[in-house]
């Protein structure tokens, strides 16, 4: 490297530091207004997060950030570059030129439309008015489009412009063929399903559980599959999530329900995957805009792993059965450990997403996914959506929400013109299935390990595959490097149709 | 006022909003450090500190904030602004001169002085070994030497510059005859209590007080006297403090003591009187640098005003023992108001400032008054401090601390470079003492108030006369205009003559 390289490269470095510094006081500021901040002090708080987003926003745009990625993305400059620096100035000119490329003040009144958008989202599915909402996500539908004109697109898909903000490099092309396996599988499995008369009986998960108890095993469960209290902590908050301050401070939230122990410990499980991902990523990453799970679906692969694959297993409960008979005696007096493996893994069609079982979750992701590709490419309404929802609910999962509050207006993610993020949802199901399929087969004695509660192991491999490379790797990279070949929903389905079948004695 | 200086005042206010923003969010991260972080994120917290402090830093001295004070602190153009803007541009044109005539190089230094020499104090503490901190101590009053040459001196006493850092408007001359008062009543009373055959029973309060229950029990007490937990939090940290994000969230932190009933209620109601004023400054100061207690002893008044003259009194007790005994039956039983009221008033001259009772904390304050008098007029040596410390608390407390960890090395203010600070703890007291006298006659039935637990009027009163105005008002002009004369440490001897000669019936 020449002097003058390296002077400029550690200049860039000292900026980027300065820059997610910003993020991680804002991740600080989000987390504890949702956690922990009091009623009368939120309005000044949302002011001082919106500023320091908009100092934040100046440097990821200023002058001095061109005049940086114009000398370091000069193809020899960036060869001459460390790993790490040469990854920053990529990711960093991705962003640059995502925000560069919108005019500044079709973005401003971008983010007043869906910052209104939300509160009349509110309105709408509280009154259960989808027209209320209807003109507003016509807008933000005309937004989209409007953006992938400014950003580009490959020709073969507008939608893959927008795919690409959440799941680099995903496109209709890959997503297509995945969907119709699942389409095909699930509809077939859930149909035998139903007409299986071996139904699990879930009555004991709904009996009294004190939530302090609750909140003793959950932090049990939590310590022995491997989340570093000393690296995070938990708290309470109305929808839980996961946000990362550093690698040494991840944290999660939880809420908790007295008459429902299967929704709680398994929240908490699927947090704390997200969270073991970014507790584990290369220290040397800390401070670059590379310190990120590479993916949403990567990281959702990872609370999917440990929540579905893991938590929701049999071998897992055969480990912690006793533990969690001693927590919850009364409640489970009489209760075998296949009883309550059945029960955990009820599969019911149902019109909310976020509740539904790990089988029929994908055919809520799938009607969301067809949705936006139909809206992208102009061949669906905004206008048709309450008919298009209910129609997609009736012919793959066999009910129709009884109102539009139950059905299309249940999700957040349109009114903040989140477009693209849904299908990474299904995405994280898939990869977490082909990862786990090559783990059996790279760590020794996989199924053991989890039988015994075991899992050092497992998170070795997932760190030294996964984690430690934070964006450092495409997801494309990582599934590629991991199971050499693309995205396959095959082991997804597989693993699928072997864990129902024997639990519904198909 | 003209459009070119209503231009003007907009950009400032915009400009000084901004930079408060930074004050809270990096309030927000050092209460998080302090009460919620893992171990593992600790030394990435303080590195994003730091850089947001630093930007923080920039904007309060930029050349931008150089123009704005420039234009706007033209006596002519002052006049023509609205009484909030005004009194911004003068509370930023103090600290943008303080810390311009500074060279910032000494100022790094400083920094980095101060930076080693709190670690430094603390191993020189924890082997009980002055000569260690000895030379950081002598560089370090060196600087406040050369800083008060670059901020100039009223030529009547060197000691008066770093006064005024803390206590605006504060002088030697106003101070000496203050503590010649405290000291010779003090000194005269804490004798008259040691000879006293009538010593108070404090057994009880060392019995086991389960901290769940003082928790509890503390809560009760704040929300009883008025802390608003809508508009504020109490959690556990190291060392209690108060903190304020914005006037909706005023955070308060204490510790509790398992065996000790003493410590932490007084403690919990004493930042509570902090986190009072604060929560009761006018709204319209958010967002301006006067949206902020105008003083250390005013603030310090504020908070044992509401441990001490309230918390510590007998009408209270007779109001709250009910409640009390209710909360802890067993260690209260057969224990009567009177008992207890005179147990927390226990006078015992002891080496530790932080531990002192209400009547000798005044003499520890003496001590760091005179000894940083001497220090900075250059008649008292670092060298001599140990032998100089132990020769005052001899005198003045009858007691000599066996090692100088329980002297001269007990406080982190030095270490810091805080001279000046140390007066304000026993201005508060003078200040309460004063501003109590008033009450007296301005609120109708004040003592019934009190006796009925009825605190309404009195935090309307304390809100009226000084929580609004945050730095609107110097502390001198909050003291005249209540008291109609300035700083006088009567009140507070008459205040504490009467309480301990009943309790010690001298």
């Amino acid at each position: 490297m020449t002097t003058s390289i390296e002077t400029s490269a550690t200049a860039f470095r000292s900026y980027v530091k300065k820059m997610t510094s910003y993020n991680q006081a804002l991740a600080v500021l989000h987390w504890d207004k949702a956690t922990q901040a009091p009623r009368k002090g939120m309005e000044a708080r949302s002011e001082i997060i919106g500023t320091l987003a908009g100092e934040q926003f100046k440097l990821a745009t200023s002058k001095e950030m061109e005049q940086f990625l114009v000398e370091l993305s000069e193809p020899a400059t960036l060869e001459a570059l460390d790993e790490i620096t040469r990854h920053t100035v990529l990711e960093c000119k991705k962003e640059f030129d995502r925000n560069k490329r919108i005019p500044a003040e079709r973005y401003q009144e971008f983010v007043v439309l869906t910052s209104n958008a939300e509160t009349v989202w509110e309105e709408a599915r509280e009154k259960n008015d989808f027209s209320l909402f209807q003109p507003y996500l016509q807008k933000i539908v005309n937004f989209q489009l409007e953006f992938i004109e400014y950003w580009g697109n490959d020709g073969k898909n507008k939608y893959n412009t927008l795919l690409d903000l959440y799941e680099p490099g995903m496109t209709v092309d890959q997503l297509d063929p995945i969907f119709a396996t699942l389409r095909e599988k699930t509809v077939k499995l859930v149909a035998a399903i139903a007409e299986s008369p071996n139904k699990p009986d879930t009555s004991f998960l709904t009996k009294n559980f004190p939530i302090s108890e609750q909140d003793a095993f959950s932090r049990f469960i939590l310590e022995r599959i491997g989340y570093d209290f000393n690296a995070g902590r938990m708290d309470r908050s109305v929808h839980p999530f996961c946000t990362t301050f550093n690698p040494g401070d991840v944290r999660i939230t939880t809420r908790f329900s007295e008459n429902d122990f299967n929704s709680a410990l398994f929240s908490c499980i699927h947090e704390a995957g997200h969270a073991m991902y970014e507790q584990n990523i290369n220290p040397e990453l800390l401070f670059t805009t590379l310190c990120d799970g590479t993916s949403m679906g990567i990281h959702e692969s990872q609370s999917r792993y440990w929540e579905n694959m893991v938590g929701r297993s049999l071998p897992f409960w055969k480990h912690f059965f006793a533990d969690l008979q001693k927590a919850f005696p009364a409640q489970f007096e009489g209760v075998s450990v296949e009883d309550f493996y059945r029960a955990i893994n009820e599969v019911t069609p149902s019109y909310i997403r976020t509740e539904a079982d790990e089988l029929t979750y994908n055919l809520h992701i799938m009607i969301r996914y067809e949705i936006e590709k139909g809206l992208i490419n102009q061949t669906i309404e905004v206008a048709d959506l309450p008919k298009i929802w209910n129609e997609k609910m009736k012919e793959y999962l066999g009910v129709v929400p009884p109102t539009d509050t139950l059905g299309v207006l249940q999700d957040v993610h349109w009114s903040g013109g989140s477009f693209g993020y849904f299908p990474t949802y299904s995405l994280g199901n898939v990869y977490a299935a082909q990862f786990t399929h090559v783990m059996e087969q790279e760590i020794n004695g996989y199924n053991e390990l989890v039988a015994n509660g075991d899992f050092a192991p497992i998170r070795a491999w997932l760190k030294d595959k996964i984690h430690q490379y934070g964006k450092m790797k495409s997801p494309r990279e990582l599934v590629s490097a991991i199971t050499g070949e693309g995205t396959n929903a095959t082991y997804l389905m597989n693993y699928l149709e072997k864990k129902y079948s024997e639990i519904y004695k198909l």
